[in-house]
């Protein structure tokens, strides 16, 4: 179905502004450029997501030349998001306050343009523990630097507790096409997800 | 004096890479590069920071066009990094983890360059409370979503307090060198830095 938003004042806007993307409803016409996206693909660094949306626009049989996609977002140096035909493919920086930024605006995005059945899906480097080097994990659940599944936020001096529970029909049907590749060996698992990359992982 | 670091294992390191500069002890004379660097300035966006070092470069009356620096950090997209005479100025990304991972290897990276009587500044934009727009706020200490004057981290599941005290002498020196441009209201005052841009703070 279509995205939907808890916020009931944004409706009632006259312009919605997303400015890390250097996007907007006023600005830009977001169903037409955005109405058609099935899957969003997100990663840290910007050079990766444009190799990632180049690698995809060659699987998808897409016609051009693949190597010279457009940063969509090229007007600002926050987040660069590239497209191959219904696959967005966006950067999203370091850390979870980066990414939190990005997919605040990028659901938002995904609203305004009536998009229908998105599957966001965040792709990685990761350390792993008691798995072979070079695995893909598909993560079942994230838990935070404490190891409980949960996402703990300060809002206007409470703490707010989020689910950390992502979705395990696409996690087990990531599961059964990774058997079509022999090359990697491919888990189901959970991952951690802290603050702090040095010290607090 | 030079920059003090307290994790032991560091000097007996045959090496030490700075993965998201793309610099390392043994890949890099760092004495060289950076010995006499005497101030480092950061700031979220990787633009700005450029504008920022060909800002300092025509102010110090340093040879040379200062519109082609080269980026330190051409290796990576994680960060961007410029120098102009004593002055380094380098992108750290939006939010804590971004600017932590940052943090922590430049510190590592001036004390394995042999640095002395550096001094660190983070520049950049803030909503702000009961002041009038446009002011240059100074701060002599930041404060967490809750309003204290700490930083909690989690490490290996134990809760480690930082505090966020910074310079105050450095901030009345800074407060007194805007005496001299009349444009912009300055003052000294703290800083909100939470972990969420949208409802975090």
């Amino acid at each position: 179905g279509l995205v939907h938003i808890k916020n009931p004042h944004l409706d009632s806007m006259e312009e919605d502004v997303l400015y890390h993307l250097d996007l907007g409803t006023r600005t830009h016409n977001l169903p037409a450029m955005f109405g058609d996206i099935k899957f969003v693909c997100v990663g840290g660094s910007p050079n990766r997501m444009r190799a990632f949306a180049q690698f995809m626009h060659k699987q998808l049989g897409l016609a051009g030349d693949g190597e010279d996609l457009a940063d969509i977002c090229a007007g600002t140096d926050r987040y660069a998001m590239y497209r191959a035909g219904p696959v967005l493919s966006i950067s999203h920086g370091m850390g979870i306050p980066s990414i939190s930024i990005m997919l605040h605006e990028l659901i938002k995005l995904l609203h305004h343009a009536k998009c229908r059945d998105v599957t966001i899906i965040r792709i990685g480097t990761s350390g792993g523990l008691g798995i072979e080097a070079g695995s893909v994990v598909i993560t079942d659940m994230a838990v935070d630097s404490s190891f409980k599944p949960r996402f703990e936020q300060v809002v206007l001096d409470d703490v707010v507790v989020r689910s950390t529970d992502l979705d395990k029909d696409l996690a087990e049907e990531l599961l059964a096409c990774s058997k079509e590749i022999p090359d990697f060996p491919t888990l189901i698992g959970h991952t951690m997800c802290t603050y702090d990359f040095y010290e607090g992982k």
